[in-house]
């Protein structure tokens, strides 16, 4: 208890002495007998076995139920690039959830390099020892890059959480949040505000649950065609958002009668343009800890308001998500995790509310019990009829 | 219990089901609070004490207690290039061992690349996030050249465990050997056969002790500077073995006469050339599971016989060494481990056995409740009076 340390009685450096997380063993070894059972020379049958078939890895390793945390600790929270060291809390933390709400057993990896193909071919060469890879904390666009390369190469999970997680939590309350004010999402005007992995991952996710009417900005302006500064992956989302609906020029602009605003981007809008939206208006402020639109602020001219602090209701948390998501894959040994099993989480968080969805109850609590089990079996599901489900 | 899997019934299996380990939180989450303490917003305050000053990591991570468990698959026990997969079921009861023994936290980490470069460089990448390497199950002679160009780059402990684990306790017991045969190490004449990891190890670690004269042989007969087939591995060790005594030859050629015989290499050493020996013969068969000298021949013989195995009396098992070296490594944040802890560790574990010495006690049992801590503490002293202490 009274372990000394340079932060002694500060309670949360306090809580983090020698780290949050330990490996145990599961089986006994009290004897010559069990040692001879999980070590030699017993183990080399079970190795041979597993030479001989290496699906029988499934059965008699940890590796289906293990997942690697991997970061090169670019883009920590909102601390920006603050290197592997300095991550590894946050990653401890993460593997910690991850075991706590989806029974998944998490390994914190925080590499020494930023290059895109370094950190690649270590992940790749890593890959025989975990059943998925969730991706943590890495900059854009080169989560992007390293993301879908290696779900080319690998036949697990790869899992970019601060992209999907964001998005499946954030579709949830939007889905919600549409159903109380009566919306429709082929017709709803949605802003996101920030291009960076949660952004592009929002308005790639609302695109796939039928949002039509997207404008996703970045430092300068709405990403449209009308721009030479967009780089590959903000190009092609472009084409796929405002170009559609012939939106872009600046915040201001396209919040004009906006329904909903989603903001992962940190900074402030100003409140001309937050009382700019249309009547009943969606705000998602989702930076952390200074909300885009400060709650009392949103509430002014918004009926739904979520941000990403657990002090104010309706909180958009990624650990609603992941657990659960890397549960149901490692359940029916899914090789990928596909776009049909995040809208299927997401429609699972979403359908939790149920009956009880009210303005500041457009999100399940992260520790509603009901939660894990739901995205879970939504997401074994979805990985079936996709067809990447081994069993 | 009734998990179902293909080798059902089979005790080995059984226990292997779902493998053998697990991570595990060692904080609480029950609600909000705690959350937000261990994970945001609280957790960035403590990324941000890493990132000011990297020593912060020994506070407030499981890095300095934890170490990974590096192989490649190519030379797992006695099955040979087994492949990355089917080396894990070994990696994670090494794991086990390492927690129960020493109380450190190991990452089982099968790799899919036999390159040297890549394995190096993989494992760089890799440091941040643990605070030692143990290589494990890695051909000769690659596993040499790896082991040092990771020692050259690291500042955490690196050590290959087939090469010095063995080692260790093989010193352990050629102490307590020569002891009760009243032989003295300036002037025993001792023959290792086999120049692989453990081969090669031993015969260092028996010249650090002030062994003289050795004989080590590969498959082609006695490493000396007569040969011209030797790698560069093999060639420094017979400048520093046979050379210095003028011996070569075959097995039988130095035999005839010898002390000790330690084998490392597989294969059967004929009758007629045990019989060879000098009387009160010291012989190790160290090969699992066919020991090269089978203990009912070698008693025929020799005073004192030592197997690999836990139905003879004497096994030499690297689980007496390697959970507490690196104990004490870690109990004072070693920057190596030098050839001074190893022998400080193979000295603790002689004396252990102390005034009960004879034929068929001349190196504790891995279950002597002694073991781990009389390893921690001589490790941990040497690497002080090494210099290698970080504290």
């Amino acid at each position: 208890m009274a372990t000394p340390h340079p932060h002694a009685g500060d309670p949360v450096f306090d809580l983090h002495v020698g780290g949050k997380m330990e490996t145990v063993s599961t089986v006994a070894l009290t004897g010559p007998e069990e040692l001879s059972l999980a070590y030699t020379p017993g183990v080399a049958r079970v190795c041979e076995a597993i030479a001989a078939d290496p699906s029988m890895t499934q059965h008699y390793t940890w590796v289906p139920n293990t997942v690697a945390i991997v970061t090169d600790g670019t883009a920590v929270l909102g601390l920006g690039d603050i290197g592997p060291a300095a991550a590894m809390p946050v990653m401890e933390g993460k593997a910690v959830l991850f075991k706590q709400f989806g029974g998944v057993d998490a390994v914190p990896l925080c590499l020494d390099t930023t290059d895109v193909e370094e950190i690649i071919e270590t992940v790749v060469r890593l890959a025989p020892s975990f059943g998925g890879i969730n991706l943590e904390d890495i900059s854009a666009p080169r989560c992007f890059e390293i993301e879908a390369r290696l779900k080319e190469r690998l036949d697990i999970p790869v899992f970019h959480d601060d992209q999907h997680g964001t998005a499946v939590v954030a579709l949830a309350a939007l889905t919600n949040s549409l159903r109380l004010t009566g919306r429709d999402a082929a017709t709803v005007r949605v802003v996101v505000q920030g291009a960076g992995a949660a952004g592009v991952a929002v308005a790639r996710i609302l695109l796939e649950a039928g949002v039509r009417d997207i404008a996703v900005l970045d430092r300068q302006g709405v990403l449209s065609s009308t721009r030479s500064d967009l780089t590959p992956v903000k190009a092609a989302l472009a084409r796929d958002t405002a170009d559609v609906v012939g939106r872009s020029g600046t915040l201001a602009d396209v919040m004009a009668g906006a329904d909903v605003y989603i903001g992962v981007s940190g900074g402030q809008v100003p409140e001309e343009i937050v009382a700019s939206m249309a009547p009943e208006a969606i705000i998602f402020g989702l930076a952390n800890p200074t909300p885009e639109v400060h709650p009392d602020l949103a509430h002014k001219y918004a009926r739904v308001v979520a941000t990403g602090r657990s002090d104010y209701p309706n909180q958009i948390n990624n650990v609603l998500a992941f657990p659960g998501i890397f549960r149901g894959a490692f359940d029916v040994h899914a090789t990928a995790i596909t776009e049909g099993m995040k809208v299927a989480a997401a429609t699972a968080l979403a359908e939790l509310v149920g009956d009880d969805l009210r303005e500041d109850l457009v999100i399940p609590s992260p520790f509603d019990p009901r939660v894990p089990g739901a995205v879970r079996e939504a997401v074994a599901a979805a990985a079936r009829a996709d067809g990447v489900a081994r069993r």
